[in-house]
C-alpha cells in the first residue's frame, strides 16, 4: 500500500474525486443487497466519469461501481490506459477493497501504476494501484505478444 | 416481432437513436473479437446514452453495449424501468441480436414492452421489446414477492 | 411452450432427471439469496450431472445451476451440442426459468431443440428448448461464418 | 510467491494434480480464443475435480478452468473451504496466473491459506495462495458481520 489514512489526512488532490465517488454511490440499483458502491474516474482531460454498482436478480449479470465508471469512459471516446486516477467508496468497515473482476477490468483499462483511491464513508482512506490489487496479473494480450514471439 | 424493414423504411422516430448507436458502436474496445457493437438509450428527459461493447482478455469480465448504456444511465441518476427506448447495431448480416446477459439486464431495468429496435449498418430494422427476447424472464422480485404472500 | 402440467402428469421418461435436480440443488452454495436451485443434464451415453448454484459475495462471479451443470460435463470429456436433455428446479410458485445468462450458454452448447425441462418443487412443469427461451439468440459463430461467405 | 521452480524441481506432492491439469486442459471449449486452460481441485477426501475454460460467443458468459472445477465440486457436495489444493495449467510462458474473476470465486470458496500451484506446459510451476493472489479481498460476509457487531 502506497499510504492510507483517516478523513483528516486525504490529500487535496483526491478531495474532490473522493467526494464524486460518495455521490455516485447514492445513485447504486441495489434491491438485493442494499449495498450502495460509487466510483469516480479521473480521464486526461480533467473530467470526472460517475460509476455506481446496479444489481440484477440473476447475481451474475450485476455490475460494480469500479466498471460502471470505466465502462461509460470508454464509451465517450477515452481511449485503454489513459485514465488518471479512480476513487472507489462504500459503507465498509475499512477502506472497501474492489473485487476481482473489477481488478480485472482496471487491469486491462489502466496502466498499472494508475493510483487507485480506497475510502470509506467515515473517510478512511488507502492509497494503492493494480501492482498491488492484481499481482501477477492475467492478460492475453501478453500471452499473445508472447507467442508471436 | 412489432415490425421490421430496411433502411429506407425505418419510422422518423427511429433515426437519430439509430444512428447514435452507430456512433457508440465507433468507440468499442474490442481486441480480442474486432466486433463493434453500439447502443444507445433513451432516458424519460429525451437524453441519449452511448453505449458500446468493451471486452477483457479473461473474456467473462466484457462488457456488451446495451450493459453499458443501462448502466451509465442508472450512474447519472435515472431509475430503472424509467427508460423509453433502446437502439443497438452491428455488422451483423441480420439486425443485431443481444447475448442473453444484456437480456437479463434490459429485463432488470426496462419495462417489459419497452420498444427495442435492432439494427446493423445497412440499415436493415427489427423492433421488439423484452416481452419477446426474454420470455418468462426471471426475476427475483417476482420471486420473493411470491414468498411474502 | 411444448406441453406443462402438475406432478401427477410428468412423463415418466423425465422423472429421473427431474428428481436428480432436486437433488442438485440441495448442495447449492447460497449464502445471500438463500435461493438454492438445482439442473440435471444427460449426455449422450445416458449419464446424468448435477449442477446447482454457487454464489459469490461480489454478485457477478455467482454461477447458476444449468451453467455448473453444462460446463462439468464439458470438463469430463462430452462435446458441445452433444447433450439430451436438461432439468432445472427450484422453489419457485410456477416452474423455474433460467436467466439470460444461462439462456446464453445453453444456446451455445445445446441444440436448439434440445428439451429443457422446468419444474418446481412442489412438481409443476413446463417443457421447452432454446428456441423458445432464447429466440434469435446470438451467436458469434454465426457471426463470423456470416463474415467469411 | 511461497516457492517456484522449472519441471525437474515440481514437488513430488503436486505430481499427480499438476498432471490432471494438463489432461482438464485437453477437454477446454475454446473457439473464439483457442487458449486451453485445465485445473485439478483436490478435495478433502483425495478426489481430484477437474476443470476446463468453456468460452461462449458472447463472451461475458464464458466460464474459466478454476471456476469449472471448484462449482462441480460444490455441486457433488464439498463444502465450500474444505478444500485442500488446485493446480492450474495453460499454454503461457510463465505459469499462468488465474483472472480476477477466479481469484474472487477461488477467494469465496478456498481458505485464504490453501496451496494454490500455477503451472505451464512445459512444467515451469509457482506456488502461492489467495492471500498473494488477491491482497484484501472483497467478502461479502466480512461486511455483514461488520455491520452486525
Amino acid at each position: 500500500m502506497l499510504s492510507k489514512g483517516t478523513k483528516d489526512t486525504l490529500p487535496q488532490e483526491w478531495q474532490e474525486l473522493a467526494q464524486a465517488a460518495i455521490e455516485a454511490s447514492k445513485r447504486a440499483y441495489v434491491p438485493y443487497s442494499n449495498f450502495q458502491v460509487g466510483a469516480a474516474l479521473l480521464d486526461s482531460t480533467g473530467n470526472i466519469h460517475f460509476g455506481c454498482n446496479v444489481e440484477n436478480g440473476a447475481y451474475s449479470p450485476s455490475n460494480c461501481a469500479e466498471r460502471t465508471a470505466l465502462f461509460r469512459a470508454i464509451a465517450d471516446g477515452h481511449k485503454a490506459r489513459s485514465f488518471k486516477a479512480i476513487a472507489v467508496t462504500g459503507d465498509t468497515a475499512e477502506p472497501i477493497t474492489p473485487c476481482g473482476v473489477c481488478r480485472q477490468v482496471l487491469s486491462e483499462l489502466c496502466e498499472p501504476h494508475m493510483p487507485v483511491l480506497l475510502t470509506n464513508l467515515k473517510g478512511d482512506w488507502q492509497l494503492t494501484n493494480m501492482v498491488e490489487l492484481l499481482p501477477g496479473a492475467f492478460s492475453l494480450i501478453d500471452e499473445r505478444n508472447m507467442e508471436n514471439t
